[in-house]
């Protein structure tokens, strides 16, 4: 299969990329998904000490010698957002927008989300409550949807699901200019709870409360358990053995969602264990 | 205690200095044993291609930036090497040579020992075979004593230890000039194998025999279960969990010697996360 990647790399963090690096120098055909800024955490970083080699620099500038780095290395970088990730066997389908992805193994650096779920967000997760309102836009034809975004990306997705949606609000959780159509309805309250019996039924904010029949919070990534069905997790975080391994054969993970301490070079090392071992896996199915 | 210091890291390699940096920025009163070079395998790199942030560096320019790094952080390097590092209970105890030092916690960052054991090097262990002939001198007095020597400092060792002996022959696994006192037999020839009964007898190389008492291979670093009695291995790695924590509380490990790859951003990465962990114990018990 000339399409199938031998490396899908979710994440474009510090783990992400020197796992990128690493695959690369290995000649293994990889596609990562990411971001333009590569990590949001990383980009407001106003001085970091603790990455060997670089004292005192700012995010921003070591950003720029990330970027400087894959550029040498004719790493690219995919925006689309992946969504699903399944094991189908001896390889991954990976669902981006309208795109799909097949890749032989998958690193998942996705990072880790700060923000708590709301309350009733995982009881509802499923009947009412998703993470892809592209995704399950077809669902809610004629029907009213409430999304929470938590950054710009969201605001097309408010416009895409309108176009089918009978009503769409749109809570932002960031400050700025909102590129929203007309018919979306812009609500600046604080989202608290989400409530409902069989399914959702209701937005609870700080100020007011909203009808509802789905509530899309759309944060920077999916949580790992939701992007990857089966995927083994503990305390929060996706659980891995010393070599990067997820309970899921052929699929690693790196970086800060696999745990603590949060750091950048923790996630960078973490990403060259995951991409040796993926390649180490690779080169001995073909033997 | 004044002189106790809170941290000591054995080994100037990337995982010794990352773990260096992220404890002088959580405040901790820290000594780190290594050497002028840093890592012998570092300086030795032709180009380096996969540690994030630098793309085709020289081994030398890296070993500059790391320089750079820790002179600006103000930490410094003890070129003292250290032979035993002995658990006491809630401190450490650590010999370099004459001097000794205390510490409440350990990073040991000693990378990995490429050369093999001679043939019987393992046997004979503690029966005529040891690693650092300064400390043994005393035993050897009016005996023979053989002294292969993989570096430079080991030529210091064999002058000493002619004073007390009856002979000493100096078998160099380098080129270049001896800076070896008149009585002590150099020969330039490839050792085989220590051979005996309860204790040493001879040492054999490939072109002779020498009837002796000791043997003394000197390499680069010590092997990690002399360095520290007790501390477990597997399958010739310091055995450690994902927090880099060895099997004696407050021991923490990092880098090659911990286990594959044998990469500098690997050996970073755990250098923070074993520092990290290190601090976190200190924090905790002085609450």
């Amino acid at each position: 299969m000339s399409n199938r990647y031998d490396i899908a790399i979710i994440g474009s963090g510090p783990a992400g990329l020197s796992a990128a690096i690493n695959a690369k120098i290995r000649n293994k055909k990889i596609i990562v998904f990411g971001n333009e800024q590569f990590s949001n955490k990383l980009i407001k970083a106003p001085r970091i000490d603790n990455y060997l080699g670089f004292h005192g620099i700012k995010g921003q500038e070591l950003k720029e010698q990330f970027a400087n780095h894959i550029k040498a290395m004719d790493i690219k970088i995919n925006f689309e957002r992946v969504n699903n990730v399944y094991a189908m066997g001896d390889y991954f389908a990976l669902m981006a927008g309208d795109n799909n992805y097949e890749a032989k193994t998958v690193i998942l650096a996705t990072g880790i989300e700060f923000t708590r779920p709301l309350k009733g967000e995982e009881e509802f997760l499923g009947r009412g409550v998703g993470y892809c309102a592209t995704c399950d836009a077809p669902l809610y034809r004629n029907k009213v949807v409430s999304i929470i975004g938590y950054n710009k990306e969201a605001e097309e997705e408010a416009n895409f699901v309108s176009e089918l949606a009978a009503k769409v609000y749109y809570v932002p959780m960031y400050n700025g200019v909102y590129n929203i159509k007309s018919t979306v309805e812009l609500v600046k309250d604080t989202p608290l709870e989400v409530i409902g019996d069989l399914r959702v039924r209701k937005l609870v904010l700080k100020n007011r409360e909203i009808e509802t029949d789905g509530v899309f919070p759309l944060k920077d990534s999916v949580p790992p358990s939701q992007l990857v069905p089966g995927l083994e997790m503990e305390d929060g975080h996706i659980k891995v053995d010393r070599h990067m391994q997820t309970n899921i054969p052929g699929c690693f993970a790196c970086g800060d969602c696999v745990g603590r301490p949060y750091a950048y070079m923790k996630s960078a090392g973490e990403g060259q264990v995951a991409a040796l071992r993926a390649v180490n896996l690779l080169d001995n199915r073909t033997k």
